[in-house]
């Protein structure tokens, strides 16, 4: 917190010298307590850092408030930005304020990719199936934009469990394994027995009848007995993106 | 449904020769529709050729109720009478009448063999943990009662896979093979990828939170993609037990 | 685990001999811990045996990917393959690589059947009423390409009870018998009592309301207390027919 | 509502007449529009004239408090007193203030029986096994209590069916029928097919696991393709016996 | 059981003269034990004595499903013929085999109404409001087509609680009271205070959010403690007709 | 109770007088239970004196029957008219009966406003998020309507966190607040410990996988320790305005 | 905020005129962002002007606990304290420390009043049964601590609806109106379409099988389309108590 | 995988050279594909490695069962064993096998901690109430055990919010946070705002009513959009420490 203390110094060594009267001093302070509060300045300072990707949350949107959004984190910050969960109407009206935005038709995102900072650690993504591959494209984007070198291993569960073989040596260097998985999710148990790092499992909503629409998935991952396994919510690829990449890049 | 029809035949050849009167044909006839309907026919037969073990659900009935079935059992028939959920006191009363019975207090069984048929197939039983030993036990004990051979490999969930190895011959050339598995129920997935023949999934009722008393286990064994693999209720050793003797002795 | 231990000694012998380098067998052997441990091993030597059906679960997938996964399995492998839950655009795109293909319209199914074995044994399906039918096709299918024989009793719920009579010679005779049924899924509980055999139960979505999109019929399955009887997923016409076909040709 | 139109029309003469002044007049009207709206009215009237029970749910009140509304009852009434779900405790409260009071302690009921009316009706009782008694029982108190004629048939169920056929008659000539069953409720469906009058479902806790605390039976009963059948909540046997009652005794 | 047993001595006596030969006897006999058990049997008599409408689920079939059933009922009975849940794409397919049929656009439902007995009894509707119009309406057809007399209350929740005061006298003298209602259910408590016969609750999936699509209603009614109330499934009008023109026709 | 009583009073001074005969004052008196009960005499009174807007839920109903209730209230009363959750279709039929009313295309509502009293209070409206948006107006529209004086805040989730700053003078300052919010519903704990009035939760189904379509977020604003907090249905604008404003105008 | 800004402006002016160095500023200044920030003055501003009183809810903790908490907020404020659901064990263990305290078993909780303001307000509690008491009892202790006039109605449901009518007069003038209801909650909807304030619906657990322990009154309550009405958690008389207080006693 | 290939060259280069029979060369291998398999073989090296403890889950184990594998695991390995869940029996049979066992009563655990790696990395973890303390406490010892330092702070829920000013230090400095919290679980969301590196968020089933056992807990967390968040089963102390210690430790 030395950033704010100075200031705060500077401001009133400015009232003990008069530079500053005590009325101007107090119009400043008395944002404080809101403006600086421990959340905004965190934040704050981690995106001028980092330049963290700022993440919109398409559906439940109009394309026109997407792409109003987009375009004011476009004018108003130096980080990435990336929408979620966007269909093809979101997108296009994103591209109207953003032409050069990247896009993924399958995992429905856009984005803008800006100062992002140099890789550091890896993380290591496998999937049962290959309906999972929109979570597994959002969390890889996701993280990458953070700043992570990202190692995907798609299509592993039982059906094609020799795959796994050959994603071994990544689960046992990965500083953090992503495990998305649908139906009864049981490939979070079984790298959470194999991996040598934590390891983060997303439940998605693929199956049908009694996958509860990644309920079962999640619910098993979260029973499994599995050390050194944590989940995020259901076709959440972004939340496991975002926590996995910090995860890899350590304490800055 | 030979029998029947000769029952039937002699009946009305004793109508046509006079020997029985149409009004006291009339009488037994009359309960054919229901007496010797399907079900109580068939279920008759089964019990006389295989000894088939009534079984009785002890949990919800006070201890005299258990022991008073048990009893007329006893006298009415001569295959097995198994109490399963037998809490000590039911387990008590059933002593009373039943001196000879057999018991296993951590599967909260009472039993008394009878007319067991000659053991036929092989039915292998494997558990994720100790704290489903009383489930498998159940399993055990009415598969045995059936007439099965029945080969139990314990412990062998993910903090014991190597356990898993040992028990690969027997799931192997296992008739049926019955997974016992609580928490996220994993075990059954994995087991479902490796044998050969079909597997009974019983979900157990074991582990806290987010194990839901089983649900969660349940869902997961129903969600699997392994193919073959089908379940039964929660902490249902009965029913395990009896499919699986059922499918390991074959057609009879 | 006659034919990997072979393998294994030949190899060993050879080395012994000098014909092969200890380098050589070392590239061969230090795949084995992967792409021959149990679970491998097994599904190819099973699919090389019985030409078991690879399944591919369309829903959730893009047409193209369908087609794609299909091709391939076309190309590399002997036995036959069934796409699932397959809508008419993927089954569309299937036909572009499979002209071949049979169909099923109301199934949703797609396949090419490939040294299909010699039938096994008999597997009886019933069905509660003709909205199943599209999960009575499915496990039809499937046990068919299994190579067992099956024969099919439908609408024999509540108001065509009769023609439960009709099927009660095949409940008999039947290696394993498949119930499917939505709503209260009493109907298992009711043929549990009738079949001699296994009896796997399909809880199927049909129905409203209190149907609870086949929940209800699930746990009603589940929680019966008719003896013998085991459960695949909501809808899951494949596992049932897996399983069946399994029970029915008995161990080989 | 005659009597209260004849009651006002006697009051307004009274008033015309200077029998009674406005004021009093108003004093008397001014409670109409609560004590006497339909609910009261119809409440006092039906339980002059048909004894009608009060019940009082004892779980969740102190013994103290059970007591003193038993005896509130028993003193400011002509009717019966039916308290349900007492346990020792509170029946022995009971006892204090009703000596007479007649009890089950199977049921867990305590009651008073006066000015029960003749008996009209029969309503047959079946259920599906020997745990299902105290409901059922619970339900015969009050189907008598109300006046009308119980036949009981209990534990023909699954194990027990050939019982149903010796109910059948029963179930062919009463005018209302319940069936109580846990599990899979399935014994409702079958009922339903069978009974020629109006049926009333109990789903009861009877049964663990998949049986869900009877949700599983209340579900199956409530999506049961059976004509006729309607259903009371778990465990409610006062539920059951009371509009059971009320079918067989008809319009009065 | 009368018929059944008369028809059993005539085939007796005719065997006891000669006029039919033990093996002619016994070929009829051999039907029996399903043609003519209790379901079949009653089913069949009661459709010839009351032209009961059989009644068709159209969802989940295919609109050629439906009429071909719809069909084959119209020539194979008597009785009337009800199609429910029947979009416009099945009504349509039905008028093709039956251009005579009745249709109700709102309920969904279409029908030929074929020897409906004479009305006997008086069942009341009533429901919270408009939009549980379609539930009422398919209780009234089904109810009229079985024969009584149906009268209408609609929207008479909260919001219109004064319509409730102009249909207390139908309440009062109904047979049997229906109440449908979505959202809280709390009609069916209100109702079930004020009227003296038994009622039957249908709750709907009327409402949003917390109305979890009628299982908040449904539960409500369930745990209702008005005296004399049982409930039918989730927007179940057919189950509630039935039921309730059984309860208004009494034992016949 | 006064005008009731005063009306009675005056009736009877009548009878009294000569002036009205009981046989005229009986039929005033006859409709008094039910017309004038409690319920139904508020509700008269409160619109006229405060034109309180009738709200028709236009979900589950034809555009044509909105339109008839949205004409049959306009013609009726004095007060204001409020069509919620109206699709498009369902506003254009309301416009052409009603073309002065005003729109809301993004909350789906159609209003008329009569006789709004004049605003007395303030309600504070703060929402997570932009997705809130439907049902923030869908409050603000009713508490306007019902005279009250409305602040909005949108978007002051997490995310916006520095924007919740600005917002604290009327959450300071409001007689009522109300939290928009989906997901983890997070909001209404936060503001419920910084407002100092009472605060209305309403949990949205903004959200998707484990959010759960707003129940997570309804269970966490119930489950918060945050003093102060009552919650409405989920989506639930309209209750949200009704008591909110309610609060801020009160007692009258 | 006129405090805080005084403080701050007190505190540049020491500066300004050299009675306070900068770095002593800084200091204080630095604790400002979280001591001060909003929720922290407020609720120690609140406390002193109304002597709200503080809660702890003992369940979950042990008796030693309860009492050291209970003693620092005795030492440590000049408010009331009150701990909730504390059962013999807790309540005892507080006595030690709080001779003085006062008591409720039936609502397991035990208080200290202190500082209690001057009553303003009425707040109307109406329950539905007597089983609802002790939620009765924690919403009016609450609700009086906090400084407020506190009427209770109990036992008003169906059984007792007459009593409603006696407690007509104090729903038509409190400030706010809770209703503590079981079941199936009715009573929630009843009085809100009676109340003329706001309302306050306190789902209790009290009931058994379809009740859920509560979760159906919530819903129901939930889901009522009475207007004014919110909803705090099952069986939470303390959030009952606090909102309802909030409202009576109006912004201050 | 080097160990194993060395390993293997070994032996074929015994086997060349005729040290070794292909016989003895091929009992080693035929054990490889299982117990060197990745799980098996990892697992091993890590505990040699990390002395990782051990866990002991002993609900649903006997005490002795639980005393049994602890002893087990203290002859047969070097690291550390902790055995949680475990009530004063279980406890207590440990002690009798290893004396010098620690323990925590409130947090029902019991190890001996051997070969602990020296610390590295920090977690914190923070709790929103007293009650939570079983769970950090678990959590706590879990991660001591496996080398990383723990800096606690508890109770900074809203009602003391306060104490979360003090943590921040530590929030920010920690390499995983670790948020311990029922009810509505908001302070995840809040931490997951405030803190810079992974968040782990451990439910509780702490509350009673709404909170459901932890679900709603665990829902309102899955669901949060705060970044950076992942959540471990209700009550998981056991896996929270797990991770969070995997993460602090970074790759080693």
């Amino acid at each position: 917190m030395g950033g704010l203390r100075e200031d705060l110094r500077d401001l009133l060594e400015a009232v003990r010298t008069g530079d500053t009267s005590p009325d101007d001093a107090l119009d400043r302070l008395s944002e404080l307590p809101y403006r600086d509060l421990g959340f905004a300045r965190v934040d704050v300072h981690r995106e001028l850092r980092q330049g963290a990707p700022e993440a919109i949350l398409a559906e439940g949107k109009t394309p026109a408030q997407v792409a109003q959004i987009f375009a004011a984190l476009l004018d108003g910050g130096a980080g990435s930005i990336l929408a979620t969960r966007a269909d093809e109407a979101a997108r296009s009206a994103v591209r109207e304020v953003a032409p050069d935005a990247e896009e993924d038709e399958l995992a429905r995102c856009i984005w803008i990719a800006r100062s992002v900072p140099e890789p550091r650690g890896l993380v290591a993504i496998v999937s049962a199936g290959t309906s999972d591959r929109p979570v597994v494209r959002e969390a890889t984007i996701r993280a990458e934009l953070l700043g992570t070198t990202v190692a995907v291993h798609e299509d592993v569960g039982v059906a094609g469990v020799h795959r796994l073989a050959s994603a071994l040596p990544d689960l046992e260097r990965a500083d953090c394994v992503v495990v998305v998985a649908g139906m009864d999710g049981a490939l979070a148990s079984l790298v959470g027995g194999l991996a040598r790092g934590p390891v983060i499992g997303v439940p998605t909503s693929v199956g049908y009848g009694s996958a509860h629409g990644g309920t079962t998935a999640l619910n098993a991952m979260l029973a499994s007995c599995a050390a050194g396994l944590a989940v995020v919510g259901i076709d959440d690829g972004l939340g496991a993106g975002t926590i996995a990449a910090r995860i890899a890049r350590g304490r800055e």
